[in-house]
């Protein structure tokens, strides 16, 4: 936070609690940045567990109670739940609330909070902090999977100056890089950085469908590059088709990729494997000193 | 090594220590199953470093000297290097002696074996310890990397029983899961669990040419997906063209799954969505227990 104070707030409310949510809960009781937490879930068992945790002053399973007074409601459950929620919260939010969401995608998320009605300008701003793990839910929630990691926050167009500046500076202060940027070219980003690499880790397993007994053979080059393809079917659903049209893009790209290195193999082009090959050891090694 | 003793050997000579070569030299040394080690490089100011290691008695810049009166010899360089120098190792070993290799290709190198006239039956046996790192060099060398790892020995025709005996106790007793198959079949197994792997991480690297500043947002997930991009290259050109056969076929069967998920997408299919995920998340998540 360098010279500047760090932003505080009163309440803030955490909207569907899973890895993601509870780990932001955690990390705001522990800095302090929130006074009080109170969560939102649906389910009555998890609702007492999550109570029970320490950042938790108090959880609900109706929405309206939870995010009263707030002055940081977080969506945190999947796209497609956020998107549902998103004009409720809108609606019932107290004046001079800020009102982000953890979603992987925002062009369509901050389409909706743009397009509700008789709401104050600027109350939404998208978030979406790039972090977490192929694991799911409270239980594996840290306050250490901030630091260190990228956030992009998508201000639209009509922006709210001082409530972007809280928003940026409570990424920052839990020790996120933050990068702002429009919607639309999140969306393009994220499937290429993230959701097309998704896409070709579970293409990897689903080749091995009929050699199943190979895998026991398999090093840790094979498991770093097939990791992510643990992840929640539910959810990434959710995210492949919110992003169709990148996707599909970037899965054609990489196909292109893909016959280069066929094509230069058939036909025993030495000098060009190499360029391929030095090509992507050059890009992935400058990742290292990111 | 449970009931049965150790097997260990008067004299063992790396040839080509690199990573790998030098780990196998230090771990031989710790464990004590070899009492002498001697290694080959073709470099002075390489052999030099060399000999100042722990494990390395002497270090020989021509290969007789090197492989005289050694009861193991382990071919640790390229898989060209290895299959350049195996005829005349073949050639000059003593009597008796346990020859084998660590390349990623076994089918070439145990053909050049089975080749070499006036040679003792079985005299070498080929291996692929599958461990290792994207990094290369001496100087990066560790006792650790082979605790719990895999490691494929390809026995041909004409076996030894005593010598396949020796060499897979040899890659035990430092820690290894040993499988024995026949060549061919370790270069099909290989091309899909690693050879397709990295020419995938290496595309998806190249994939992002035209939007590297990209990259400085990318996440856990990207960096782990295409860690081994950044593997060396030259190494790798042999490797792809030596398996260019099997691995022409890995790439279709690639390119065939990113079209399940493409057009899939593309008709907004979400039970078949759900199944591609699913299937991969089963696949991956039973990697973990093995």
């Amino acid at each position: 936070m360098s010279q500047q104070e760090s932003t505080t707030f009163r309440r803030a409310t955490i909207i569907g609690p899973g890895l993601l949510g509870a780990s932001i809960g955690m990390v705001l009781y522990e800095k302090r940045i929130a006074q009080q937490i109170h969560a939102y879930l649906r389910n009555e068992k998890k609702r007492q567990e999550c109570e029970s945790s320490l950042w938790c002053d108090r959880a609900f399973t109706e929405l309206l109670p939870a995010i009263e007074d707030s002055d940081l409601i977080l969506l945190c459950s999947t796209v497609d739940h956020i998107a549902e929620l998103l004009p409720q919260v809108l609606k019932s939010a107290k004046q001079g609330a800020l009102i982000t969401d953890v979603g992987s995608l925002k062009e369509k998320i901050c389409e909706i909070a743009g397009s509700s009605v008789g709401i104050e300008h600027g109350m939404f701003i998208g978030s979406h902090p790039m972090t977490g793990s192929e694991k799911n839910g409270i239980e594996h929630a840290s306050s250490r999977i901030f630091e260190g990691k990228q956030c992009i926050v998508t201000p639209t167009g009509e922006k709210d100056k001082n409530r972007l500046d809280k928003l940026v500076s409570m990424w920052s202060s839990i020790g996120m890089n933050v990068t702002t940027m429009n919607p639309k070219r999140h969306d393009e980003i994220v499937a290429s950085i993230s959701h097309l690499p998704h896409l070709v880790s579970s293409s990897l397993m689903n080749a091995m469908s009929e050699n199943k007994e190979w895998l026991k053979l398999s090093g840790n080059g094979f498991k770093d590059s097939t990791r992510i393809a643990s992840g929640n079917p539910e959810m990434w659903l959710q995210i492949l088709q919110g992003n169709k049209k990148n996707l599909l893009r970037e899965i054609d790209s990489l196909k292109q990729e893909l016959e280069n290195f066929k094509t230069a193999l058939k036909s025993d082009d030495c000098r060009k494997l190499i360029c391929l090959l030095t090509n992507a050891k050059d890009l992935r090694d400058a990742l290292n000193d990111i």
